[in-house]
């Protein structure tokens, strides 16, 4: 187990299953799409295989806290299908970019505060190498209609 | 005609004429922005030259289904950018990164499905090397109040 | 002085204040992440230092004309964070891609116009260098209910 692992470990945090589209949603893109020494991941939301784990509208029937969560849960089941697609978290030797789109009432001032939920995790475990940059829309609609959806792009190490 | 352009003879589909802005939204930016091997390509929808095709949002005014064939156009209108850009399409050896942001009725939780008809264009026409990652939010308003908005990031061959 | 400081000097323009999110906001991410020969730049609004500039939702309490300044405002709090990270807005040798968030009224179809108070700052600043591919999706909420929140990547010199 690798630094990555550890640091999950000691952090009493476990992967989700990789996300896997239900039936109807069948598709044609990539989890995650390797390119040039970057591997560019698509929208991961708070799921465990095909089973959403929160649903729901921040700053509506949900709080900011539970955004926040919303957006970690996203964070551990994008990094399920980084392990999937890589083989090893720590061939991720820096995150690049993040855009975390959050379901949200209209005027909601907060959505940073609820992205900060997969940030926070980023950065616990990559440290400095975790410093992404960043943008937090609020949006009227999400696949499955989850809370938070986060999509990446990360620095790979060739193997 | 090259690999692509059989491909899209085969499936009975041309491409509109390159989207051209209507003249009260001239604009300072590029349909397709050349980088280091790559192209990134503005915002598409589904227009042929200046005329939108289809306008709404999908959940209210729109089906799923025509949210789906208002992404397909979309990707037609984007290929016609490209093709004019690059001056053959057969130089795109790869799709990478993809957003299509669906005019959405809020909480609606199938804009993938709608985004899905880009998708499923992109590996008709490319294959393996066509799958990309993507992200699917739903949004309140689009230019000219297009379904489906659809930005992209491709691999070129040089020439 | 270099040429870009001279050009915004000729349009009488000053730079705000770098971005610093309010201590509420404290959060684990960069406002400009290198990597690979390119600035990855967050999402930045119309704010001096912590300061919001100009807040609401374009189509509805604000204008597009006020959409566009707040665009304008959006660009030159960025190019503050270059300066500040780069050393030297000269180092940034081209403009790739940009997405700008209009916090917009539903259904609201002129969100480019918004955008373009950005889009023609960049390239009356760098020409065509400036000219980058953009996308422009009209969104519900953003952070600090700001009109417009834009994130791009730009090709930079190495020193």
């Amino acid at each position: 187990m690798g630094g990555v692992g550890r640091r999950l470990a000691e952090l009493g945090l476990t992967l989700p299953r990789p996300m896997v589209p239900p039936p109807e949603m069948d598709y044609g893109f990539a989890l995650v799409r390797l390119s040039g020494g970057y591997a560019h991941v698509s929208g991961h939301g708070a799921v465990d295989g095909s089973d959403p784990l929160m649903r729901g509208t921040v700053g509506d029937d949900l709080t900011i806290e539970q955004g926040y969560r919303a957006a970690r849960l996203a964070g551990l089941s994008m990094l399920a299908s980084l392990d999937e697609a890589l083989g090893d978290l720590d061939r991720i030797t820096g995150w690049v970019r993040v855009v975390g789109y959050v379901n949200a009432m209209p005027g909601f001032p907060y959505t940073s505060l609820a992205v900060n939920g997969f940030s926070d995790l980023i950065t616990d475990l990559w440290g400095a190498a975790g410093e992404h940059a960043r943008a937090a829309p609020g949006v009227v609609a999400l696949p499955l209609n989850l809370p938070v959806v986060v999509e990446a792009t990360v620095e790979i190490a060739h193997p």
